[in-house]
Parts: structure tokens; sequence; C-alpha cells
């Protein structure tokens, strides 16, 4: 037996989790997926001609590479891994039940062997095959998801980024077969975004050779930890390293905190955080720390070293530094949550446009009632949405080779943060619509978008706070700005097109050159009044918000415009075409729904009137396609929702 | 053993509840509850002098009378029997569970006596009991009020409404003791807001004196029957009436559907709709029927009647008007979710702000972090929407005595749709954006915003779909407009205040009509081009949504005027001084959040800036009060959260 097979065997006894047999319930069959199937092999199209336009404007599979970018057969055997009756939607179970079938689903997935040599060398090839197994995941279970996530990218991340070469050679073979199963020990009770705040002590001992780790209060308490309530044996571990009395700020280590057996190790205490509003699979726990040992190798040391007799060097001179390379796993988090985020959009919004095609609803006194999608208020409530997801997903395409490329810097920094909040929140609100949407299926579990949004929406305070994240955006963008600013209007990098009358011409420069001006302003004025600049800044937090977000809304577009200039450069005309829509849709959309367009002067009333029309125009202009894009997105019927296909038949009295 | 005792033992068996014994969860325990009330009574202040003002700038108990208007011993006399461990919170509980708890909870709480002649006139005095035992259980357990209120307001408000005096003194007694326990069968799976469209038919049969009901087709299916899949022996049955081969639209009907032992009767078929995201304490249901006769005295008479020998006579002459009085008891259901709305907006602003008001996050690199609520960027997430919940309360309770007093008519439809839409909305935001703000502690189910988000969701698309609602709010009150639209400019009724140049300087009146008048000549236009006015009006959807939007915020803050003047002529300067800064901030922020306001050419962007600017200045003007806002909602501690109170002590490990 190899150490996958044994590390579930073990979990899954552990776990209790039920056999096969016991999930069959007539209300969690997927009769209708079958049926879904059968019509396509049998060439019936799903809806009557003219409900939609009879052939899609572009090529629908060139369209899903331009999106997926890679991975296509890994995706594919992963979609028909799922039609295993284990992966089949559970909606009644309690929180052990949820926990129990989480690893089941893992295990079959960990089985396939996907993740060999994915993680230990931190390679393009890896990461890309990683990714892809975690989005194909994401689309079927987010518990499972981010459980797995964490073990990975989080626990597995930090020992292949902080480690040294030889810590890496040592321990990520064995992460990557799950005989070393870990959790992400950073989040504490007291210190969730701010994390140089946390409490945790990592004092060294140089006669025991020990770091001696300690949870010095009760806001120490590590905190949502996931898989620390149950399965993890590891953790990677971050606290306040102290070296002969002097703290050296935020390190990692890796540490042992059960034994395989599933026992705690000694100093270690654990807690259950209990039901949350979604991702129930995830034993998020509680970890509490009394005079723990870790083995003087045991820091994760390819930034800061501390010698066996208590000498620390560092590879960064400031602790700052130091602090922001410790972080570096956090952006490859941030991007997989966006990456997660789109996910969750795209599927709510097949299913819930699918819906609108078939359902009908109020019409003519002497006709028959009106399909849903072909009412222009109901158009206007899913299309740009779906329109937003388009742009969204090629801008991330831009992203994720800079991590996959281990490009870490400012812009990684700048954009992991600035998109996962835009991103995450478009996917809450797109969640929202579409369950709306669908009326009263659309509160139904088995319709899927619910609990997808239920677990989605944790993405919006996880992995930094988004708020928190917008300001941080703005915080490290300003100085840029201000440097024009101070020097009387000679403006470089990012914001030389302020020296361009021609330029200033695009409401989306002018939105953001008013705003940062105008932040800056406040700014000064608010030091020439005595407050520190910190004070300046945290009193002028809704304008720091609408700046970071009209400097990331710029950018996205920017990039979108990118994707479409090398489209038109292939000679992909089509896809240049549709894409064009969905960004003009998206830009209209984003000028009527701010008001800030107007009230910083970037656009006039009668513009914003202008961009109001052009959001229906541009939504009938692409009515005909929507079935075309959203099924695009590739996913089979399996991971949809009954409302997706024949809901009627779904319902009808014969499938009691 | 009266009626109550034995309904309830009955079905307690039946749902299989488990013993109280079973409820004890260190996870769940009201622990945090109890160290709040000894806190209070010891007389120590939650929190560290200068956090909130030393005392409140008005009467708080004066305000709690203001926002509930009545019943207060009433609701104080539930929230202490909720101190029973039968309603401690519990969220890790599978469907079964969940059902089971609701009918063990509902049963002490129908023990109480409190029903006695709460119902059977319809007497005012009788509908603000009710009113009051429904809003003091909607702040414990969402799905507890909702299954409450399908039983007695719509299944017993539809028997006493649309029964005759002698079909109301028969059943309500025994509606009101819950020996007669009943559903409401309008829904079915292919019309859910549009009713009228409902296919389920009762055809009179004179031989027989029966009316025979079937379910024509699948779609008829009668769908999200709350209680109809466990527990409710009867129901207010809607259905397409048939007499001598006419139909005569929709009418109610009062069947049997169940034995006392629960069974179902002949010719009737249950299925359960399964898993929610929320309110799993319902069993809704589906049910079939097959040539299943209704006696004829069953049919509610009020309006209409069948003779023995099949001559149908009606109190109304067209089938639309008898539809419409049909639906009254809808009327009611949009009122009591209004309200449900708001107390699920007070929970969360309570929470939320308590929290917000004790944890810190970040701050100055030499002192203590910050308080949450002291960072400006905060505040303007919390304070606009606690400002709104005023507002909205005090609007809803001029609506609330109209139903009380049974004034129905076009008033109270408009009112009624336009709130509910608005108000369930804002509850929506609010618990969002509460949740948001409580960061990973509000994704905790213990910590209650995200289970009332999601049973809370619900609201958005029942009792009439929200965008719907205010669509039927503007087909209502456009012919009004367009009478002075069309003869000319001369205005009369609500619109009368566009003779008058000097009310045009108010931005509500400038909005509303201002799109009252595009949407009238848009109309117009697409008339004129051939459409029928069905179509224009559905064309216009976003436009129609936007002024039935206008039509309802600017009644709104008329009838908020109204209380402000009343308090006034009152002498109740205190309540007058924060409530008007609650409506100064509302109004701000309305006008700040919704740029059809410049669009509409109502407000200048300069105006828009001011109206921005004021959202954070009305902010900090309110800050030093939050406390004692929240506090004057009056909910005890255990009906709120363990953030809302010492989190730390909580989550110590001593309490594991």
């Amino acid at each position: 037996m190899n150490g996958i097979d044994a590390t579930f065997d073990r979990l899954e006894a552990e776990f209790n989790a039920p056999s096969i047999h016991e999930l069959s319930s007539p209300l969690l069959n997927r009769q209708w997926a079958q049926d879904a199937e059968d019509q396509k092999h049998a060439g019936i199209h799903p809806y009557p001609s003219g409900v939609v336009a009879a052939r899609p404007a572009f090529n629908q599979k060139k369209m899903r590479e331009l999106l997926d970018m890679n991975s296509f057969e890994v995706r594919d055997r992963l979609y028909e891994l799922f039609k295993d009756p284990v992966f089949a939607p559970r909606y009644n179970d309690s929180l052990d039940e949820q926990r129990a079938r989480t690893i089941q689903r893992w295990s079959l997935i960990a089985k396939t062997g996907l993740f060999r040599n994915a993680l230990r060398k931190f390679t393009p090839e890896g990461r890309r095959r990683y990714e892809a197994i975690l989005e194909s995941v994401s689309a079927l279970d987010h518990s499972l998801e981010i459980k797995m996530s964490v073990h990975y990218g989080l626990f597995g991340g930090t020992v292949s980024l902080m480690g040294d070469d030889e810590q890496g050679d040592k321990w990520m073979p064995k992460i990557e077969s799950c005989e070393m199963l870990g959790c992400f020990s950073m989040t504490e009770l007291g210190h969730g975004s701010n994390v140089k705040g946390i409490q945790t002590t990592a004092i060294y001992d140089i006669p025991s050779q020990t770091f001696i780790v300690n949870t010095p209060c009760e806001e120490a308490q590590k905190y949502w930890i996931g898989g620390a309530f149950q399965s993890a044996r590891w953790t990677a571990l971050f606290a306040q390293l102290y070296v002969k009395g002097v703290c050296h700020g935020v390190h990692p280590f890796l540490a042992r905190i059960r034994n395989e057996s599933g026992t705690p190790v000694e100093g270690v205490t654990f807690g259950d955080c209990g039901a949350k509003i979604g991702l129930n699979g995830v034993d998020n726990g509680r970890i509490w720390f009394k005079n723990f040992r870790v083995p003087h190798d045991y820091l994760l040391r390819r930034n800061s070293q501390v010698s066996l007799d208590g000498v620390f060097t560092s590879n960064f001179k400031s602790a700052d530094e130091r602090f922001g390379a410790s972080l570096a796993s956090l952006s490859g988090g941030r991007v997989s949550v966006s990456s997660g985020s789109l996910i969750q959009a795209k599927l709510g919004l097949t299913i819930a446009i699918r819906y609108g095609l078939s359902r009908r609803a109020f019409g003519p006194p002497d006709g028959e009632e009106t399909r849903l999608m072909d009412y222009p208020g109901f158009q206007a409530r899913l299309i740009p949405p779906l329109a937003a997801t388009f742009v969204m997903q090629l801008v991330l395409n831009h992203l994720k080779p800079k991590w996959q490329h281990r490009e870490l810097g400012r812009e990684l920094h700048v954009w992991s943060s600035g998109f996962k909040a835009l991103i995450s929140w478009h996917a809450l609100k797109t969640l929202q619509e579409t369950r709306e949407a669908c009326g009263g299926q659309g509160y139904k579990c088995e319709n899927k978008i619910g609990p997808m949004r239920n677990s989605h929406d944790v993405a919006l305070t996880y992995e930094g706070d988004n708020h928190i994240l917008l300001q941080a955006v703005t915080k490290t963008v300003l100085p840029e700005f201000m440097r024009g600013f101070k020097n009387g209007g000679d403006f470089d990098g990012h914001f030389s097109y302020l020296n361009d009358r021609a330029a200033l011409q695009k409401v989306d420069l002018r939105r953001e050159a008013a705003l940062f001006a105008r932040l800056a302003t406040e700014i000064k004025k608010k030091v020439e009044a005595g407050q520190s600049s910190l004070q300046a800044f945290n009193h002028s937090a809704v304008l720091v918000e609408d700046t970071g977000r009209a400097h990331v809304e710029l950018l996205m577009m920017e990039l979108f415009h990118q994707t479409l200039s090398n489209l038109q450069s292939r000679g992909e005309s089509e896809l240049f075409d549709i894409l064009s829509l969905c960004g003009a849709l998206h830009i209209a959309r984003l000028v009527d729904s701010q008001a800030v367009f107007i009230r910083s002067g970037a656009l006039t009333a009668l513009e914003a009137q202008n961009a109001h029309n052009n959001v229906q125009i541009f939504c009938q202009q692409l009515r005909p396609q929507v079935l075309h894009l959203v099924d695009s997105f590739g996913y089979p019927p399996h991971l949809l929702a009954p409302i997706a296909f024949d809901y009627v038949r779904h319902n009808s009295r014969s499938r009691l």
C-alpha cells in the first residue's frame, strides 16, 4: 500500500465516513443530469428553435481554451471522475457527515496521482496542473477545494516558498503524497487581516536547540485553522520569533501537532470552530500552544536563519521586508480565491441563464407566457454580470502566469489584492442576483446557487478582508502619484497618462486621476491640520477605497484590452467581436452603477444617461448568444443543477 | 387535555422531536448571554469610558415604544420564555431534526394561550397581539416565525378574510387553538408571482354537491407549501373555479388534506421540497390532487358564492376585482415580511455594532490598536443602514394600523408591495454588510448574522418577487400621472406637487417627476411605433423599476416626515433630534448611492458631492450614540450573539 492509500484509509476510518451505499436518496439523485446527457447524445437541442441563435457566433472550444488556458485533459478527467456517486451533491448532512464526505472525496482525487511532482519544485508546469485540479474541484464542491488548498497550497506552498531547498526536497514529496497532512496556522482570534500583530511567540532556546512556542493570551489562540480540528498532523506555524531576547517579527515554522494516530502532541490543545454558514466540509479548528517545542531544523529558513548557538541572520535588511516576503504564499492564496470566485460566478450564471431560457412567467392575455430571458428587465440583471465574468477571467489570466513563474513583487501584491477584492465581490453579487433571478428555485439547495453563495461568501473576508485589500492598493500606489503631485504635475510610471491631454478623454482615466488628486489634497490638508499621515489616511477611508477601486478597474480594462489586441493580431475576429461586446457592456455597466464617475467630474449627466442606455442595447445584442456563452465555460450537466435542464420532469410525481 | 396540548403532543411524537436533554452541546451553550446579564445586573458598563457617549441623547424606553408600538408585555413575556433550553440556538442539525425542533418550539408558544381570541374576529387588538407574537418569534428563529405565520396568518387569514361570518365563527377558534392545523396552497411549480396563472382546477359537480379538484399537469403541482409535507391537516386551497363549464378565475377553498393521524386523504399526494438555504425548520411540500373532493360548504364564500344547484354569484362585477380581493391575505403577508425583515436588520446591526465597539484591528505603531467602530470607513458601512432601519420601521408603522383595521385597497396594495420590496432588499444588504463587517466571526453560525441572512433571503422572492412588486407599484401609480401628462400638465392627487415650482426644489420630488415623465414619454413612443402597451411597459422594465423605487422612496420620506412632525408637536424634542439626524443620513445615503438622481437631472454633480460628504459628517454625529440606538431596539442578550459581548471570554480555552 502506498502513502496516499495508507493516509486516506486511516483518515476515512477516523472520520467515520459513511459507505457509498448510504448515499442514495431520491431527493439527491442525478437523473436530471443523465437525462441532459442522453438528450445531447441524441442530438436534441435543449430549447425550441428561435429561443437562442441557432449557432454560436464564435468557436466555443477556442473560447474555453482562452478562459481555462491549460490542462484540459486534467480538467476533463476530473469532471468524469465526479460522476462517481461519492461526488453526488448532498445537502441534509450534519457537520460530522459533511467533514467525513470531504475526506472521502479528497481520497478519490488524491489517488488519481495527479498531484505527483506538481508542487515540490514550484515549477510553472506543476503550478498549472495543480491549479487546474483545484479549479475543477471548486466547480464541484467548494469545501473540498478549500480543504485541499489549505493542505497543498497554504501549507505546502509555505514549505516550498519559505523552506530552503534542502527542506523542500525533504518534505515536499511527502506533502504531495499526503503522508504529511498539514494546516496553516497564521490567523489568531485577535488578529486576522492584521497578520503583523499576531501574538504567538517562538523563543529560541539554545541549550535544547528548540523553539519554544506559546500562546501568551486568549486572543493569541490560532483560529479558523482549516484542517486543524481533525485531519492535520502538521502545520505551517507563524509566530513572533525571539532570539536572545530580541523579537525579529513573524516567522514560519514547520511543526508536527498530532501523532499519526490523531492524538495531539505534548503542548498542543485543539478546539472546534463549529458550524459555519458554508464550507462545513472543512474542520476549522483552534490551537493553543503551551511550551510546545519545535526542533531547530524546522524553522523555514529560506529568508531567515538562526544558528544553533543563537545568531539570527536574514536575507532581508528590514523586518518589514522580511515580513512582506514571508507572506508570499498569501498572494497565491488570493490568486486562487479570485479563480474560485469566477468559477462560482460562471456556474451560477450558467444555471440561471439556462433556467431563464426555459422558465416562463406572465405574458399577453391571449398567448403563451413569456420566457424570463426575453424580458429586458431580466436581461439587465444577468447579462452584465455574464459579460463582467468574461472580462475578469481574461484579466485574471494575466496574473496567473506571474504567480506560476514566482514573479513576486509589488505588481503581484497590487494585482492579487485588488483583483481578489473586486472579483470576490463580483461573484457574491452575481450569485445573489442569480439566486433571486431563479425565484424560489434559487432558494433550493439542489439548484446549487444558494449553497455556492454561502460557501463563497467567506472569500470576501479571508485571505485579507476586501476593504483592507483595496486600501492596501491605494497605499501602495499613492506614493507614485504623490511624486508627480508634489513636483508640480510631472508624472511618471503608471500616472504618466496625466501628462497627456488626449489620454484624459477616457472616462476611466479621468475618474482615477480625479480621485487620486482629491485624495492627495485631502491627506495634505489633514496633515497640515496636525494629523499623522496614518490618521489622515484612515480618516479618508471612503475616498481611499474609491480610489483603490478606480485604480484596479482601470488596470483591469487595460489588461482586458491587451487580450483584445492579442486576439486581433492573431486574427481571432470572432472571439474579438464577442469579447469586445462583453467589454463594452462591462464598462457601460460600471459607469452606470457608480455615481462616483459623475461625482468626480469624470462624466457628465448626459454621458451617464448614454452609458445607462447602452447597457440595455448591449444586453440585447448579447441576448441571442447567452446560451453559447455559458456553454463555452465547459461545465458538464452533473456540475450544474436540475433547473438548468428540464426542471418540470425533474419535479414530476413519477420521480418522487 | 385541551386542544392545543393534544395537537402538539401528537405532532411532537410524529416529528420524533429529541428530548430537551439531548440539547446540551458545549458549542451551543448560552453562558455568554448569562455573563452579559450578570454584568448588567452588577451595574458594569460593557465598554470602557469614552467608547460611547456616557448617556443616551434620548429616552430609550420611549424610542422602543415608538418602534414596537404596542404589546410590550407580550413581547417581554416571550423573550423570557425563549430562555428555555428548547429555544437555544442549534446549527448542526439535519433537516429532520430542524423540523422537529420547530414543532417543539411552536408547542411551547402555543401553550402560553397568547393566541386566544387573537385571530377569530380580525379585530385591531387581536391583530396587534398576533403581530407582536410573530415579531418576537422572528427575533428568535425565522423558521419558527414562518412556520407559525403560514398557519395563523396565511391559512387563518384566508379563512377569516375570505370565509363569510358563519364560516369564520365555525373554523377560526379551531385554527387559533391549532386543532385545525393548516397550510396555504396557492403557489404552483409553474406559477409563483403570477398567481392568476395557476392551473389547479376546482369543478363544481352538482349531483354530488362537491368541488372536484385536479392537478391537470406537472406545472400545476402545488409547490413550496409550508407545512404541507408533514404537519398540515388542512389547507387554504386556491384553484380556478369552474361552474357549469364557465371559469370564474382563482377562488379559495378550505380543504382537509390529511387525517388526524397524518395519513393523506384520498386524492391527495405529497412530496418534499427538500433542503433549502435557510428556513429548514419549515417542511415545505408539494401537493398533487386527483379527483379530490371538497364539500360545497368549503368554498370560502365572502366574495363569491355557488348555490347548491350551480349558480355562481359574486360581490364583485369583474373577475379582476374578485381576483384582487381574493389576494387580500397577501397584503398582510407583505406587511409581516417587511416587519420581519426589519427585525433581522436590527439584530444584525446590534450584533455588528457592539462587536465593532470592542474589536480592535491595526493602529498606530506605538499604541493600542484602534476599535473598528472608530474607523470612518467602518462607520460608513454600518451607520447608514442603522439610520435607514429607524426610518423604515417608522414608515412601516404607518402601514401596520391600516392592515390591522382592514383598510384594504389601492393604498394598502401600493404601500405593502413597495415597502416589502425596498425593506427586504435593505435587510439583505444590511445583513450582508454586517456579516462582512464582523469578518470571520460573521461567517460563524453561532454569531447569528449569517444564518439570519440565509433564512431572510427568501423574503426577496416570496410573497411576490421584489422586481415584480416594484413594477406593480409603477403600474398602479402611472395612470394617475398619465392623466396630468395627457391633459397638458395639470396634475392632481399625488402628483399635484408638479404644479408647484417651489415643491420641485426637493430632490426626491424632482427625481420622481423626471422618471415618470421619461417613462410616460418612452411608453408613448413605443406604442406609437406599434407595440402593445404591455410590450411597451415590459420593454421599459429598468425604467419602470427605477420609477417604482423613486415613488416608494418618496412616499417613505413623506411618511417619515409625518412621524417627525408628530414628535415635534408632542414636544418629544430628543426623539425628534436624533431621528431627524437618522433621516438626514438616510436621504444623503440614498442620493449618494444611486446615480439615477444625477442621471435624471434631479441633482447636479456638485450637490451629489455634498450629499456624499454629508454621509460621513452625519455618521460622525451619530457615532457616539450607536450603542444607545441599537440598545433601544430592546433585544435581550440571549437573542443576540457571543460577539455582541465578551467574545474573547466566550472563546477561551476554559470554555472548551
